[in-house]
Formats: C-alpha cells, structure tokens, sequence
C-alpha cells in the first residue's frame, strides 16, 4: 500500500498505534505539539523536533542562509510556545551537499539560528547526496499546571487566533509564481521568511486558566484546528468573515484575482497559535492579551458539541457555506 | 572558504565557539557524546541526535527496512552507552521521497526500531526530494557520579575496547566491490547493517570508578580516540599487534589483499565502546567484566604525556610504525 492512501496522519497514527503501550506512565507522547516527561516536582521536561528538507521547506537560492537559520529554529520554538512552555535548549543536525555552501554561509545560518539567545548544546553534522538537511530538536519546560494541550477543548468555547493567516503562504505564492519585486511582494515573502513564533504569547496563554486547548498553526487552520476536534471530541462552526486576514494580503490578492481567505486558512505556516477559550472568560482573556501585547485576539468560531470532529464553515448571514477547506499533508 | 577545508571537526568547533557562551552555568553542551542537563536530585538527562541520509550512510537498495530502523537507533543508543546512561526516551524525523517506500515498508522500518524496547515519543514525517533522511534524538539518564566522559584520560590510563573492530567496515567494502555472495561476505554485511550498541557494557563501566574516559566507535579508532586525546590533553600509543581482528575478517581480507588493521583502525560503525582505565586498576576491571560479559575488554595502548593529542602507533618490537592512519570525515 502506498502511503500516498493513508497519509501523513494516517502514517503518524500507525506509529502511534505501535508504540502506545511502550510510553511509560505520566509521560506523554505522540499527539501533540511536544511530549511530556516529567521533570522536577510540579514540573516538565517538554519535547518537539522538526525536520526541514531542501525544495520540500524551502528553496536554497531564495531564502539566505541567516533566514533559514532562523526560521528552521522558529518553527519548533513554536510548538514550545503551542504547549505554553519556555524553550531552554536545542540540538541541531545538518546535513550539507559536497560544494553546495562554504563556511560563510554556515556562519550566516548560524547567526539566524543565535537570534533567538536559545543554548545549542549539540547535534550532528554530515554530507547529503543532494539537498541541505535540517532537524532540530527543541527542550523546553513549564510548570505543569500551565501546559496547555489539544485535548482539552470542550463544547461551547470560543476559537481564537493570536495574529493574522495567510501572508505566509502568499509570499511562498509569490516565490512560486515569480512575480515581480515590489514592497507588497518583498514583504510578504519576507513573512514567509522570516516567521516569529509566539513564545511569549504562549507562555503568557499557558498562565490564562480559561484558555483550555491550545496548538500553533502550522499547516493551515483548516488542518491544525482537526487535531485539537479529534483530540477532545468537539466539533466546530468557523466564521469565515472574521478569519484575520492583513490589509497586505487583501491588497495582493485582490491584485492577483487569489482567494485570500483560502490562503488564509489553508496556506500553512503562519506559526501564530490557535485556541479555545472558556466562553464566560474570553472577554477577560481578551481584555488581558489586547493590555499584554498591544494587539488583539482574533476570535474566529466556536466549538460544537456534535462529536464529531468536523468544522462547518458560516458565512456573514450564519448560513453554512459549501466550501470544504483542507490544510497541508505532505504525502 | 569550502567546508571541505576546515573539515567536520573543524565546522563543529566553529559553531561550538559560537554558542559556548550560552550554555546555561552546569551544563554540559557540543564536545561528548552527549549532552548532560540537570535533572533531579543527583541525577543527568543525557541527549544526543544523530543524522543518517540515503547515499551517505546507507544503500537503500542493499539495507532491509527492518535492519534501517535498528541500526538508525542503534548508533543513537551507542551514544548514551558512551556516558554510562540508560536510554528512556526517543525522537524520531522521517523523510520520505514520494513513491519510495510503501507503508509495508514503515512497518518493518518500525518494527526494527521497536527491536530495543526503548518507547517512541514524538517525531515528524515529511516528503522528501530525493533520498530517505531519518533523525534520531535519544533521552537517556544517569546517576551524576557514574556518567563517563571524553575529557578523563589521565597520562598512564591502559586504553581498551569492548569488542573486534572493522568487521563493519569489511561488510560496508563487500557492499561497494559487490563481492560475490558467501557465509563469510553474508556475515560482514550483516555485522554493517546490525551493529549491537553496547548498552549493558556502557552502564556496566559507568559503575566501575577506575574507568576514566569512555565513548563509542563510530568514525574508527584512529579518528575517535584523538577525542579524546583532545579533549583530556593526553597523547596515546596504540600496539598494533593488539588490535582485536575477528577471524571472519582476518581470513576475508587474507583473501581479498585487503590490510585488516587498516579498516580495523579507519573504518569506523563499530559502536563498540572505547575507555582509558587507571593502571592500577585494570586488571580488576578485566577480570570483572569478563565475568560479567563473558569475553574480555581488548587492551590496545596506553595514554601517554605528550601533551599534544597525537597517537603514536608501534608495532610488534615496540618501534614506532610510521603507519598513519586516519578515521571518517564527513566534509
């Protein structure tokens, strides 16, 4: 059978099946943003790692190597800030093609990699037959009455995002089609580039009792948001008018004739973080995050108790909409 | 300037003097074989990663699936058994090229995996644009006073290993000559793609107080052991009458006009263990592992105080060779 039919999640779900009854007790595993281990009293140990493959994450001649450095360590502090945690140390592996890059350029992907001040306390360098290979594995910690999982959303709560969808994977569109420079393009390939994980949003988060089920959205929110319905067997009904999208991203896809709000919710890799929120105390959430941050939470749905795990999308009028929105699966 | 010319340590020391600065104070970071990090009371998390790529460190035409998820594992678990620890917990990135493999294959590739018991954590999977890449991150634990480092040798120490060298290798050239089935050529691959990491032996030696330095073969003896040399500013003289040649391989390099000692010394996967043991001690730690394991540590040399960490290598009359030989570089 080809993986192809069953998918990446069908894949990872195999894996999962094999190995539950290896994870010892108190310890989580496979199912979400990071594991669990237990670390000092009324404390954890959590635990992501991201592989990055040259032409299937990014495209070598486009991206400088100071971005890539960056934005490889970005996307798995992300999934440290996704379970309300503080990253404290990372590993990274690089594998480098025969000629492909000098020293120079490591030194630049490195000071990307730096720019976040998180320790490098190893890894593992090797060639590649063809393309640039990165893996980082990311330790974090946080107090265990503060992490903040994808299993805990329930019937009623409301669904937040904490920036705007889409400019990543219209500046990747960009990329892809060519356009022509202009400070519209250079700028949202440079969000595409350049994404900042929400660290402080989701240590900040993980301290809000009413925020129950929180991930990040990195292959869409039309897929990332299944997880946490399947996790905690909600459903959900999504306001499509109130889907965040910038000035930017209207602008150009109004200019390209593209569908912002299909980008926005199916595009991947914005690394802002979505959640669910106790409905008696999201104005305070609301309240404390905008007097935080200087910005607001972008409220986008709520959560149904239908059991399943399926998302209705509603137009401005409430009616449900036809279109069906599926997010990134890499096989 | 080209990696190939400061090479793999040279790009690995670069980017530890990068990032020295930031290991938090009690940390131990790049430079063993693996991380050490506080954990409870009198007590390490060990952390190491490990990146294998289709072309470089394996064929995927000639290695079984099953055989691929032990070994990738393997080399990983050979890590911890090199500071004394015990593996707990592991991480593992997947990428896949589209069409490849099919799901019967991720079956075997995990049920090789779960050959060690050791639970799976957490992981990604991704398309890849060319050939399989696999990341392996391994948590282990150890008692503080029993971990093993790099840095101990003392001038003096007696220098052993926990097992033959080279087989390996030997079965890695059958491969590349394409040497025509037997038992004996069937045997050296099977010693390639099923190496046995020495765990019970690592956390066996952790115990013992007179063995000073440890760490595992991976690059070859020749490479391996300037380590660490370096990193304890000793020198090392190797008796080359004394390195440990399985008969299977004495015959088939016999055979093939290959030098058994060279691939013995430079060939590297052997993931047998590598120690420096206090003089006065060694025969106790002879007779006890003996004991334990049932065949003996191969003594092979000794460290000396030259203070610069270079190996000198003599031959049956104790004259030095003018034999130079050199482990795995991967740049």
């Amino acid at each position: 059978m080809k993986i192809e039919e069953i998918g990446e999640f069908g894949l990872i779900g195999r894996i999962a099946a094999q190995f539950g009854g290896s994870v010892p007790a108190g310890w989580e595993g496979i199912g979400d943003d990071c594991a669990v281990i237990p670390w000092r009293e009324g404390e954890s140990l959590l635990v992501t790692t991201d592989l990055l493959v040259e032409g299937v994450h990014f495209l070598r001649d486009r991206i400088s190597a100071r971005e890539l450095g960056a934005k490889a360590l970005a996307v798995n502090l992300s999934d440290v800030a996704a379970m309300g945690g503080r990253p404290t140390a990372t590993f990274l592996s690089l594998g480098l093609p025969a000629g492909a890059v000098g020293v120079e350029w490591c030194d630049a992907f490195f000071e990307g990699y730096r720019s976040f001040g998180i320790p490098l306390l190893g890894g593992d360098t090797t060639s590649s037959t063809t393309g640039i290979v990165i893996n980082i594995t990311v330790l974090g910690r946080a107090e265990n009455r503060r992490i903040k999982r994808r299993s805990t959303a329930r019937p009623g709560d409301r669904i937040a995002v904490t920036g705007p969808l889409g400019d990543s994977a219209a500046g990747l569109r960009v990329l892809l089609n060519a356009l022509p420079p202009s400070p519209d393009t250079d700028e949202l390939i440079r969000r595409h580039h350049r994404p900042r994980p929400h660290l402080a949003e989701g240590e900040w988060l993980g301290r809000e009792p009413d925020v129950h089920a929180l991930m990040d959205v990195s292959d869409g929110v039309a897929s990332d948001l299944r997880h946490i319905l399947r996790a905690s067997a909600v459903g959900a009904a999504i306001d499509l008018p109130q889907i965040p999208v910038s000035a930017l991203l209207q602008r150009t896809a109004a200019e390209q004739g593209w569908d912002a709000r299909e980008l926005a919710l199916t595009g991947g890799e914005d690394y802002v973080l979505l959640l669910t929120v106790d409905p008696a105390g999201a104005e305070g959430v609301q309240r404390r995050f905008e007097a935080e941050f200087g910005r607001p939470l972008h409220w986008i749905g709520r959560c149904t108790d239908t059991g399943e795990p399926e998302i209705v999308y509603l137009d401005a009028n409430g009616a449900t909409c036809r279109n069906d929105y599926r997010g990134f699966n890499h096989f």
